[in-house]
């Protein structure tokens, strides 16, 4: 993209063009061509929105969990964006799928904006795109931004790091389940959130959880649990309250900070691994890589003697 | 570890003491120190076990099936190993009691070799941390590695390219589940697995598999497709015929030689990163890099002029 395409671009996003904003939200996520140009324009006016993650196994009705809050927060809000992410998604069929349901409902509604991320495609990562279309989002006044990844594993946790507040859904009768997200992810979550919870078995999956957390490392908050039904709506009010509990005990404590912080430093750390990358490309050469990889595929040079050679050279 | 232990623990391992082999496994899984030169010295060795990868969603049987594939393998190898990755799972629960459970059954065979890895605590990521082990196991002479992965994400996808063979296993009645592994793993697989063939709905599963690969992209290898029952051993004989005519025809084609130049390409460029890395921390420091941050955490310097600036420096 030219340089002053991506003025005008910019221009428009800020004025609250929807198809504008999604333009730009591509350019960053897929690192095009202006993507940095953009970025530097926009990032003094980041740190605005309120961030709010919302993780967890497959089937704990997350997606209408998402789709109600969002609502919820619109009542409050005039700019809410959804940002559905599924790193086990390797293409966007699953995650594009979900973005269509979620449309039929609240397309004509010009306040929330929606973007689903596949796995694939990325330039450093899900995680990393994931934080640069947030970004985005909060520098063109989204107030409220509610990032949505399926799954437990490690990537979630990855890209979940990028929000204020992380909200962790289970359902009554995932049985062993449970314990298998313990572990991993119940250290990272600041709300706990039963879902379907008109189903039997909440109160002990409530009690389930309680205990956990008694056993889990002590954090000076205190992490609520709170029982939702997504389908009824019971309990979105009691669920928004608790986020901001969250949100107004981060600020005071630092936590705020302290996170905002982690995600600059591990933004410039990886810009930096680029920079060299290109460094390197010209320092090494690719006529040098490639005879160098060619001898360790014949097993002629180990991998790490062929780098001390291509950086002696 | 001190470079005579080092050597020493490499006489052992290769001499085939279980416990030496274990013990040097998880130095160049977690890359410990020792590991560089471990990985030096065992290099030159690699490249003569024949690697086999089973992936596919979860319920497919893929543990039974690697199990009774490694006791087949061992009725014509000395040594087999099994590699199981679980990139799900954030921590080693799940996949240390899979161990268990396979173990009971095998851990009297001292020609078979178990390890599990799960998604943490790998230096430069998972795929790698497969890689090296699996040419450590390679090195010390196993003849037959079976490296067993679950799900259907862009991280299996990754994990298994270090195979020379790519099993993917399904089960009838997956119904819906079926298409989404279609687009983005049907590409790299090499062999087709009907596993749990004595269901309802396997001919259904067989010939819907055919017709998407009648739909891909065309590639010089016809992928087969084999039914089996890992419960009952039904189909393993045809599954191991249709993983060795793959190796056959890999090794005529070039593929072969092919894959291994891309792993080998991986390697050096992620030692070449690191070794960047190294440098450039000698070149930024620590007190440099946390003063950038923290204006780019509030928002008084964007990421890209923080980079600028450092490198500057």
């Amino acid at each position: 993209m030219a340089a002053t395409a991506t003025v005008d671009l910019l221009a428009r996003a800020r004025g609250g063009d929807k198809r504008s904003i999604a333009r730009l939200v591509s350019v960053v996520e897929n690192d095009e061509p202006g993507a940095a140009e953009a970025m530097r324009a926009l990032y003094p006016q980041t740190g605005r929105a309120q961030i709010v993650g919302i993780t967890g196994p497959p089937g704990g009705g997350k997606s209408t969990l998402v789709n109600r809050l969002a609502g919820t927060y619109r009542e409050r809000a005039s700019r809410v964006a959804i940002v559905a992410v599924d790193p086990s998604s390797p293409f966007t069929g699953g995650a594009i799928l979900g973005d269509r349901i979620r449309m039929r409902e609240r397309f004509l509604d010009e306040g929330i904006f929606i973007r689903s991320m596949a796995s694939r495609g990325h330039a450093g990562g899900l995680a990393r795109a994931t934080a640069r279309v947030v970004n985005v989002l909060d520098a063109l006044g989204t107030d409220v931004i509610l990032v949505e990844t399926v799954g437990v594993g490690q990537e979630e946790v990855d890209v979940i790091r990028v929000v204020d507040t992380v909200c962790l859904v289970t359902v009554p009768g995932l049985g062993d389940d449970i314990q298998a997200i313990k572990a991993g992810v119940l250290e990272i979550a600041d709300v706990l959130v039963v879902n379907k919870a008109d189903r039997p078995g909440a109160d002990e999956t409530a009690r389930d959880l309680a205990q956990m957390l008694s056993l889990a490392k002590d954090r000076p908050w205190k992490t609520p649990i709170v029982r939702t039904s997504a389908q009824s709506g019971d309990g979105l009010p009691q669920l928004v309250d608790a986020i901001d509990k969250h949100r107004a005990w981060s600020r005071e404590s630092g936590e705020y900070l302290e996170r905002r912080r982690a995600a600059a430093r591990s933004e410039v750390e990886a810009l930096l691994q680029e920079a060299l990358l290109r460094e390197l490309a010209g320092r090494v050469g690719e006529s040098r890589l490639a005879a160098a990889v060619a001898r360790v595929a014949e097993r002629s040079l180990d991998p790490y003697a062929a780098v001390e050679e291509l950086l002696r050279g």
